[in-house]
């Protein structure tokens, strides 16, 4: 919307419409729309821009585009654009720059507290809730009152993110909170201390910001207040960005259980040949894999040829399988993901799991046996063959699915790896070996 | 946690402390609490609760102890949890009681008009914004000064959920929302008409919620005001729902993408026969479906008897069709739920899942047939036979994986269920067609 007036106007060069429609737009949807724009045209719109929209745009920009833009502004307007971004989004940008432009757009910064803060947020691990902390926030001593509260959060408030819980603290340590409700609503001459909350929900800076984001969630908070290891307050994360946290972890998650390198970018905006890159490892490892189950097949080539029926079945087992495994290793991947789930439930994990595995297969394998006597001449022998296998098969998926999630999580590593490619591929192999061991046995006079 | 002192304290009948332990707790974990203890201790431990602790917790428990609960409490106990609950909390618990149980919750508040916008509430379709909206709010009129306006707040303002943003109305019509910071920087003898936005994001009652949830994300908004089809303000939906209604949809995609039929409780709240209920459909459907590939499988039965080797690439050409196309559906998918791709992208989406797939099968093509080459007596031909075989189902896969989440869009149904279990087992087959087609024609002679 609004990419063909916007090209139009630049080549009549009426920059005055432009800035007219620009006015009338949220910062996201001007920084989708010049995503659709050549690079030139790009540039000469967000000059048009005005100084707080630029920098709200310029924080919801791709950074293809923001490196672009980079090089073609001059310090003066980059200054300008930093200055106006609120710190949390900066620090986000630059996270995701060469080195080279972060020196630039550090230089550029004169106020040197700004520069100051940037730096320490620069310093936090990029999983952590001190990466994707604002640190503006309203500070309240005790010993104030309401009045002077409200009178305080005239002067400095002004930030959107920081306005709705106000913090108390004694010496830099976090003590209690204010809500901005509770301040309107209270006598003016009350103090602070008589209405602060002082059972605090809080995080630290070094705590995992998925977590920190499903606390917010779980309590339903507007922000939460990020303290140092000294309880020192520095900070908040806010319910929007805890939203944008858990939405890309879910997506991240999708991805690796998909077998898809996580990427930060949006299906288009990714290359072609990035898309590849993303998810040619997984395939190559698999396809790898997959050729042990192979050789393990040809190995029992003699029992085919003897009874070329086994072969029929061997799609069906394998299907199975596999998607018995994945059933259970994707709820137990989500399940840690929202904290419902923790190592230490592993065993009560299986027992369930051995539970389902085994009403299941009961189900499945009645079906598939009827419908096998009924098919194959009424061979009752084989049809309890594929049903042995069937039970055996699943409940072996339904273990394999759900523990390695819970052990790759035990050893820090993504549960979400231990999703429907891997599990499939590794239960194709036992498949194999499960079902060709069963029917040796069976029908060992056959064979 | 908890649990155990609760327990004691509750054999002990020291009731005072119990609430003092349960004052010092936040609603959401008493309710986790509450879920472990038997249903006599939970009911025990319900009555002790403060009034509007008891409503809160009541709202975030599971239905089950929710339902005995119910039974269990008198009409007057019940109305006080019913009067202090949140609307659109209430709401939400009687969506999921049978109808009995609404009909007693529903007689026993005797506030008509609560009963009346429960009423009204109830009315909207599941997935709609307005079945989550909250219909309590901050309502000012333009003509209105910023001191009255504060001191509406002061008056009626004590929900933690409206009072961050008020919304301004003219015979019912919204035309303008006031933030609270706002109101606290201006000058107190401006009228609401001067700082109010009239440049406003909104939502229907009957838009998609996921949609509204997603509007929220993406402008980072608070809150977003609903209006019926009039644009007359009904209520608001809240950023903590819009951030439960994402995470919900998260897992319901992912539960359906592995073959799950989704669930609103959680793992371990879900009994064993419930798993094996959600889990069997598809299993039942793929197994069945997978007995086709059988068949052709076995319709080849022949050639694999002549040239034995081809049994041994049957799993890697399949596990590696599959992994492509679930690697283009999961992706696809997750891009439609966060509204990044609609189906008038159809064409564009196949274009680009071509051109990776030609990088991707290409790249795997060489390794493997560089490996078969090496590996089987250096049969030139038979590298090549697999490598044009891969090639092809990966474009296949690639192909059909990107779309049918697309079509399955376009058709109102959940792309979702367009995932890896159902496009495995479809390329199964095509894979076999495939690959026996080639190396019939390039074998003709050894066959």
């Amino acid at each position: 919307m609004g990419k063909e007036i916007i090209q139009e106007h630049l080549q009549a060069r009426q920059y005055k419409e432009i800035r007219k429609l620009l006015e009338t737009m949220y910062p996201v949807d001007v920084a989708l729309m010049l995503e659709e724009l050549n690079i030139k045209e790009m540039i000469l719109t967000f000059r048009l821009l005005g100084k707080e929209e630029a920098a709200e745009t310029f924080s919801h920009m791709n950074s293809d585009d923001r490196e672009h833009l980079i090089n073609a502004l001059t310090d003066s307007e980059l200054e300008e654009v930093m200055d106006e971004m609120y710190i949390d989004d900066a620090v986000d940008v630059l996270e995701e720059m060469p080195a080279n432009v972060v020196d630039r757009l550090l230089m550029v910064v004169t106020d040197e507290r700004l520069r100051g803060q940037i730096n320490v947020l620069l310093q936090y691990p990029e999983d952590s809730a001190g990466s994707i902390m604002n640190v503006e926030y309203i500070g309240l001593r005790k010993d104030m009152t309401v009045a002077d509260a409200i009178m305080k959060i005239r002067q400095v408030g002004l930030n959107k993110e920081t306005i709705y819980t106000c913090y108390v603290t004694e010496k830099r340590k976090l003590i209690g909170s204010v809500d901005v409700k509770d301040l309107l609503t209270s006598s003016e001459n009350k103090s602070i201390e008589e209405i602060m909350e002082t059972n605090l929900l809080y995080a630290n800076t070094h705590d995992d910001k998925e977590e920190v984001a499903n606390r917010i969630n779980k309590y339903g908070l507007v922000a939460i207040p990020i303290v140092d290891n000294e309880m020192c307050m520095v900070g908040i994360v806010t319910v929007d960005d805890a939203m944008i946290v858990l939405q890309e972890a879910a997506t991240e998650d999708m991805s690796r259980m998909a077998g898809v390198a996580p990427n930060e970018y949006s299906y288009f905006s990714t290359s072609v040949f990035h898309h590849a890159k993303n998810r040619s490892p997984w395939l190559l490892f698999l396809m790898l894999s997959a050729t042990v189950t192979g050789l393990i097949l040809a190995h029992y080539e003699a029992a085919m040829a003897t009874m070329p029926n086994l072969i029929t079945f061997i799609p069906m087992l394998m299907g199975t399988g596999g998607n018995c495994g994945s059933q259970s290793s994707t709820l137990i991947i989500r399940g840690l993901a929202l904290n419902e789930i923790e190592f230490k439930n592993i065993f009560r994990v299986v027992f369930k799991e051995v539970r389902i595995a085994i009403l299941v297969s009961l189900f499945l394998a009645v079906i598939n046996g009827i419908r096998i006597y009924l098919m194959y001449g009424q061979d009752l022998m084989l049809a309890v063959a594929i049903g042995i296998t069937m039970v055996a098969v699943i409940c072996l998926a339904k273990v394999v699915g759900s523990t390695l999630p819970l052990i790759a999580y035990k050893f820090g590593l993504d549960p979400a790896l231990m999703a429907a490619p891997l599990i499939t591929t590794l239960l194709d192999t036992s498949t194999i070996l499960v079902y060709f061991s069963i029917v040796t046995v069976i029908f060992h006079n056959r064979l």
